[in-house]
């Protein structure tokens, strides 16, 4: 979402409106030395930002196609979960990546629509700055219901998300490494409305959001010992 | 799915291998004079056909950029419902779209999830060729909890697919008329387990499936009274 993308450009000094990524897309591409961010930009019939798996989907291949990255990030706010420990504001670093949505119970492709994506290893990242390892789990929905539910608790999610597992997905089909970093807006097992808490904490998580993409990307960028 | 894709071949005469569409895609294309008919191919990791919602918008957004289609045909087999008339091999086209899986109770989102996409006026050509037009819904699961069940009735489903909302939601971006062409394998709300039904289904409503396509073409191509 913008919300969530201008603390971060503000942060990594990424100016001005963007470029195409591609003549057919909406979504947005701003480069600098370190990183390119790239946003899905709005949906053309409803005019608000175009989320969930289908545009993170299209705009991760028509972008790793035209930047052929070294490391694919899916950034963005989550839900969290007050049973594993999670905070609004605490940031999730991905050492699992599935759906909790996808069920198709034929043979050999319940494990398809699970997922289970190749992710690359940020366990050193992780703990040098102090940010926790947990499964991200991706469905189109904002809600959770119970069936949803009972996915999110076999993984023992620590974020669950719109985006992650779908950007993974096309990562893995391009063979590019992935990871997937999360902010908590919201928690999925608190006493809030979703849609409430999220949109209070929404700014406060993407400034967390911006800060924990920029200290990432410096780290990634350390000469190695 | 490749079962679904032989019959059709067949009929339409498309023979070989077919081309890839694209150098990181497993999709493939045949092409004739009247048509190209896509498959999303295999998945590279489970080796199984890539169903469902993100193989179906990237190899529509592929196949669109490179052939520039009048028309886009979401063509499969799909769940009827025995509420609403359906039965074993019945030929459904789309006069609606949705999704049934995508619940955003955000402002302004709840629309955009549910989708609502835009439709190809496929009335006449159903009608003479003794075709349903019917509501499409697609969602990411071969099963139907309640909460994808309270959407199907909502909108009187009768085709519940896992792939036509996706090459909607991409034909609508790229602004290339679309429709959905569904033949039911299995009932949603009938006494049989669907994945049994399905499979037990699957060849038999495979064939009607390349029936109908072969006649809409045609239908298609004919000269205007």
């Amino acid at each position: 979402m913008e919300a969530e993308a201008t603390p971060v450009r503000d942060l990594l000094g990424l100016e001005g409106v963007g470029s195409p990524i591609d003549d057919t897309l909406n979504a947005r591409i701003w480069s600098s030395e370190r990183i390119h961010l790239v946003v899905n930009g709005m949906d053309s019939r409803f005019g608000i930002d175009s989320i969930g798996t289908i545009p993170a989907a299209l705009t991760t291949f028509a972008a790793v196609k035209s930047t052929k990255p070294g490391l694919v990030i899916s950034a963005g706010t989550c839900g969290g979960f007050v049973r594993n420990g999670g905070h609004i504001g605490e940031v999730i670093i991905a050492d699992r990546c599935v759906f909790h949505d996808h069920r198709i119970a034929l043979p050999g492709f319940s494990e398809y629509g699970f997922g289970e994506f190749p992710l690359a290893d940020m366990s050193e990242v992780a703990s040098s700055l102090g940010y926790r390892l947990g499964t991200v789990t991706t469905g189109d929905s904002l809600d959770a219901p119970v069936v949803d539910l009972k996915r999110m608790d076999s993984v023992s999610a620590a974020a669950k998300d719109m985006e992650a597992a779908a950007v993974a997905w096309v990562s893995s089909e391009l063979n590019i490494p992935f990871t997937a970093l999360k902010v908590i807006t919201d928690l999925v097992d608190g006493e809030e409305a979703t849609e409430t808490e999220f949109l209070a904490n929404l700014q406060y998580a993407s400034e967390r959001l911006a800060e924990a993409i920029f200290a990432v990307v410096t780290k990634l960028h350390e000469p190695n010992d």
